[in-house]
């Protein structure tokens, strides 16, 4: 893969879009997080008058072959029957996406085609995680701002592991209870999670590491996330999961993260930590552990307010509003 | 002013809307507040099936005489001048209402009519704050999901008056930069509220505190509460305007806030406090400091996503998918 990634600092554009955000009728930094969500989106699209555009949210669906150590109160099973319920439009990122105006895309990285046990064997070959990246990386074409979530059960163990083996925190620390384990479960997890880590030391290859311990739809979010970045689009990235991805995303190319926006902190143990690790700001701090997308979609809807405040705001001078004396 | 307001628990039907949300497709309580935001519609309108129907946003502007004392870094003018800013569609709010489909309803009540400075006298006779509060109550005949917002240079002033009068709490705890205020400015700000503190001794009359010290627009959204809440209608509350407007509330009847969604901790210094001295969860934690309603708009952004996911996901049953073993 050839790709060109730069940050999107900018100072004279980010002056000019600061001076339109000041000019606007409202205190200066009234609209806070909003106002920074309008200016990373004029930095990333590299112009003073960013758009929205046509909206994808990306559910990349595998499974994991870590089921098999009981790490999941679900079985496997139910990625088949949720992709399904996705086609069908039934779930949770099909009424958001629909009221949203987003495109769903479902995208099949693996669901009954399991990857292998990391606590037993490589979760994936090299080459079998490249091909998920870039996998992820052409999806990134398809709209101009992208969303990114996924459905897999076991998909949290892999995340906490690659968490646990990119920031060197144990897994006490990274793993959490997913769909809804129970104590004996959670302690089973990070079990599974540590001999992982034992098995498969970690380098300074972050693809490896991805292959090690990773998952198909988490390496084609980190393959969305450097996508967007190479063709400077926005992505919005869903909860736990996408954060694993991004870590990842991080590790191949830093800047690739100018590119993204954090949708939420969502009640997965862990994720508070992985936030902070990342040096991420998230919007969102509901409670909500559902993953498929469903706090980027919400996450998408603040952005594109973000951007219609910037755009459509009247000006203190065409409003005839006083500034403060 | 003759109303009947009643807390809105339901054992039997909270046990029904969660049996519903817990049929969903998706683990239990995976939705997190969005669960919860449905269950309170649900309650508040005693039925299994919320809806949002239709939606307004009423801003209620008013003039503060006690901007006199040198308590905005703003000219009350500008009270006058975002009230033809709303009504010409060039504001914040007028931007957000547009997008979310919520009818913007723009109430002059008191608009270069100021109160007068309670630093010297009370603001209102205890006539003009009832009949400000009936103001309030008839709007919330206008639309089923409510929204609170306002307009009015000063009013933060007023409002942490009202919030130290009913908490106990100094002005130096409840009073912030509102929108924009310096140091000096600030510790104006404060003093200004003590002396309103001293001059109008706290009794156990709410009505009487809320003429001492509030405004027209803090005691119409004080109106808009109850009129929702003895009307079953949800009322979302942006800021620490509405807030202070909420603690009159109750303190007039307590099961009001049954009906209310606080939408945001706002970035104004107190309103946090403010909140813990509400018992309020905010939805929202954007830095915003703007008013208008502003918050409140994606705030009903939230409970309407809420209510269509639990209106339109796919059960369990219906889709096909395995529960948790």
């Amino acid at each position: 893969m050839n790709f060109e990634i730069r940050p999107i600092a900018d100072a004279a554009l980010e002056a000019r879009i600061r001076a339109r955000l000041d000019s606007l009728t409202k205190p200066q930094g009234s609209l806070g997080r909003l106002e920074e969500l309008a200016l990373q989106l004029g930095l990333i699209q590299a112009t003073e008058s960013p758009k929205i555009g046509h909206k994808a949210m990306f559910v990349f669906c595998a499974d994991h072959g870590v089921v098999e150590e009981g790490v999941s109160p679900y079985p496997s099973e139910v990625t088949r029957q949720m992709v399904a319920n996705f086609r069908s439009g039934g779930a949770a990122i099909n009424v958001l996406c629909r009221h949203g105006n987003i495109e769903p895309v479902i995208v099949d990285m693996g669901v009954g085609r399991p990857t292998r046990n990391f606590a037993r064997e490589p979760a994936m070959t090299r080459a079998q995680a490249e091909h998920a990246i870039e996998t992820g990386f052409a999806h990134a074409a398809h709209a101009d701002t992208l969303g990114a979530g996924e459905m897999g059960i076991g998909n949290t163990t892999s995340a906490a592991a690659l968490f646990s083996a990119f920031s060197g925190l144990d897994a006490s620390e990274t793993a959490g209870r997913g769909t809804g384990l129970d104590d004996a479960g959670l302690a089973r997890k990070v079990d599974v999670i540590r001999r992982g880590l034992a098995l498969h030391p970690f380098t300074n290859d972050p693809i490896k590491t991805l292959a090690d311990l990773g998952g198909f739809e988490i390496a084609a979010i980190t393959g969305l996330i450097l996508g967007a970045a190479s063709r400077r689009r926005v992505v919005v990235l869903d909860g736990f999961i996408a954060g694993a991805a991004a870590i990842v995303a991080r590790a191949i190319a830093p800047a690739s993260l100018d590119y993204a926006v954090f949708a939420h902190c969502s009640a997965e143990r862990g994720h508070r930590k992985m936030l902070d690790f990342l040096d991420a700001r998230p919007l969102l701090n509901l409670d909500m552990r559902l993953g498929e997308g469903s706090a980027a979609a919400l996450g998408i809807g603040l952005l594109e307010s973000a951007v219609n405040l910037y755009t459509e705001m009247a000006t203190f001078e065409t409003a005839g509003v006083s500034t403060s004396r």
